[in-house]
């Protein structure tokens, strides 16, 4: 096993394709917008790479008894009405910095080779509280970037994300940028605590507006509105058990 | 000190055979079921390469004061009635993600380079509570493995393991499949909590109707017995514990 | 993406310049004086080289929604009446320890091509607690080294710092001094919980001294004082809220 | 800065040297022992190599203000009587498992270069109490060579040390062996808790008996009579810390 191995699955003729990631992260929202567009395009889309690398864990995954080695896949979609685009998803990060930087290096020649020249990196910015307004915040690797995004209603705010942007989406930009990518990041704002397909409904409408998808939402509303019914158990749950307490006052009378 | 040292202790002339992986895991299930069986074969089983590699610990077990460099080794198995096989025992996994790869990788080519094209990982699937039934779980590389394994009663569950199989096991399927092995983990339920020679038995009775071995149990239910033994007197110690604390109604005539 | 990348940004004309760094640290001193030093010759320096490396965190700094690749940079200084210089600074320090090691190696390159054989390695030494009186401690790569440095009021004492020297400061000296440069490391007092604009400062007065540099501090000043204000406002809400609480001897006449 | 620099310091003509191995660890007895050889050997012995490494931490020592690189040293002894030997001494192990591996191969080469086929490593075994008759512990890389070392004391223990040797000292007797080495650990027993002087003259004694060593043990003498005075005065400090504690029956008198 090399450092990294690139399966060539099949090949595909794509026009000046947009680069689209959303491996795990914040909220899960980069790789529920990337595998819902992977759904939502099913008929369009081929399977052309799977990179597997000693970057990621060492681990297969079980599905109904079949196992499938950690790798992350690059599908092909190509639709009528829409931009061309080469999405890049996966279960897993890279396990370590050096890996992070080997198989992002590697998404970006992949990309090079099938004409990419711009990139879109999807994921959550965490606010700490439950969110009623999904806002979606850009980062850019370039200013000149910036007004088609915010004409999509993407906002860019001047210390935000404070901590700077970590992984293969930070890199898309930072890599991307020094091999002459235009790269953006969409971060939709999640609490950070869930799953959260709100949040990358928020951001897939934003992508539909950039790149011209039609999109339908109905299995990713169903997600958030199965997340939403855990949420009002649970909130429910501490409401009953606060019940439960006695107050200081219900006290005199059982003493 | 190269990343990787193969010593090739002996050669051994094998007739197909199936590569057996039991390396230390929850339970110690792998690496006991696959020391038994080199113990019960033990006339017919040769040493045949050690592998070293600076991905094990820096370190050398000692044994009546000598030392012996960490390391693990293939012992080639040839038996008149069963298959031939080439089985994997250590005391150590690989410290590193990459060290995973490196080893896998690196016993699968000695696998080849002996003919086999199959390969078995043994070990456990933690269940957290104590067992009575020992049930099987399997995994496969590919489908088409299922039904002879599962005529010798093991399961395959929808969402099992659900965190995937990590390690050696994990990568035998992994890297196996990749490499056109048909590959098959076995994991015998176990509490996770205690070294468990009963979960190895079940995993051992499974491999000897796929394999067509006939082993002797004797020694492995010892072991399982003086477990037992142990596991006893815990709760016996326990149970003596809270004796020996007075309950709340006792405290009254105290006082 | 190499191991490491460096970018020629622009080419410079030094005359035998020091090398001069100042990457984060303790109270971030070293930073601070650099890029304080940068600021105030800030018409007479020049961006002349970008390192990007794997041994970095895998991350982008976000300014205003536009992305910066984490890397370090180096800027040629050049005065009518100081030494020339070629400054260091960046965000982060290398993340393994042999990022270190590699990206010390590679500004020693970079410095001897611009013909540098000195170098000063700033930073901060912790006391743990506040200070008055900002002394600066320093050590050399070579005995001979210490008269001037003394000269300028910089104190060498036996057994400090006691751990030694860390990161690309310790290795400045020690990588330096194997390659033939002269290197000194001018560590101020702080108190290791605050960034320290004061400490910067004395740093700073020392490199003046030696370097024939004519440094203003009113923008250092200023953020000392900045700083001043938040340790004083913690300590006047400390003081607060230890009134708030009545002594002993108040509640006799509450209750 | 490559993966590892050798210095060649000195040259030595040595005749049949054995490798003594000291390096920090366990109660640093293996390191007390071997500086104190040098320091009694001080006239006979050259320093030959350093070895410089990216897997040592990235650090300099600070010693009156002058910078020393992290190293390993190689010291030439050639005495009258005794037999030659390499002594390697350090104030640092490597940092990482593929850094053990590499310093110890590095370390076996250059005693190799000057014909050594026989090593000696030395630290401790902790016992986790205080003690009173220092045993030495032996381990060796083959059973031919127990003998002479049981015949200068050195016991030889069946599970003893449980957990294996790890670090310079394990390899040295693993890697050893693999490269035609007669190799022995010999580790004095220690509380573990503590440097301790007065293990490592025990295992000094045995060195002695083995090679014909002549050494005076006045300095490391000192050197126990200090620790023994430190351990007083903690020992004091508890006794009269629980006479200052009023006990049970004392406290009737004072309400």
């Amino acid at each position: 096993m090399d450092e990294l191995e690139i399966d060539a699955v099949a090949e595909a003729d794509l026009e000046e394709p947009v680069l689209i990631e959303g491996l795990p992260g914040v909220g899960h929202v980069g790789k529920l917008a990337v595998d819902h567009l992977l759904e939502e395009t099913e008929g369009e889309a081929t399977l052309v790479r799977r990179l597997y690398s000693r970057e990621f864990p060492p681990q297969v995954t079980i599905d109904d008894g079949v196992s499938q080695l950690t790798c992350c896949e690059l599908h092909a979609v190509s639709t009528p009405d829409a931009r061309d685009a080469l999405v890049l998803t996966g279960d897993h990060q890279a396990q370590s910095n050096a890996g992070h930087y080997l198989l992002t290096s590697a998404v970006l020649d992949i990309a090079e080779s099938f004409g990419a020249t711009e990139c879109y990196a999807l994921g959550g910015v965490p606010t700490g509280e439950l969110i009623d307004e999904y806002a979606v915040v850009g980062a850019v690797s370039d200013p000149s970037l910036k007004p088609p995004i915010e004409d999509a209603g993407v906002e860019f705010r001047e210390n935000e994300p404070a901590g700077g942007i970590v992984g293969v989406s930070g890199l898309l930009l930072g890599l991307g940028e020094r091999r002459g990518f235009d790269a953006t990041c969409l971060m939709g704002e999640t609490s950070g605590y869930l799953v959260d397909p709100r949040s990358a409904r928020a951001v897939l409408e934003v992508l539909e507006t950039v790149l011209e998808y039609d999109l339908e939402y109905d299995s990713l509303d169903e997600r958030a509105e199965e997340m939403e019914d855990v949420i009002n158990k649970i909130q429910e749950m501490e409401t009953q058990q606060s019940m439960d307490v006695p107050a200081d006052e219900d006290l005199r009378y059982i003493g």
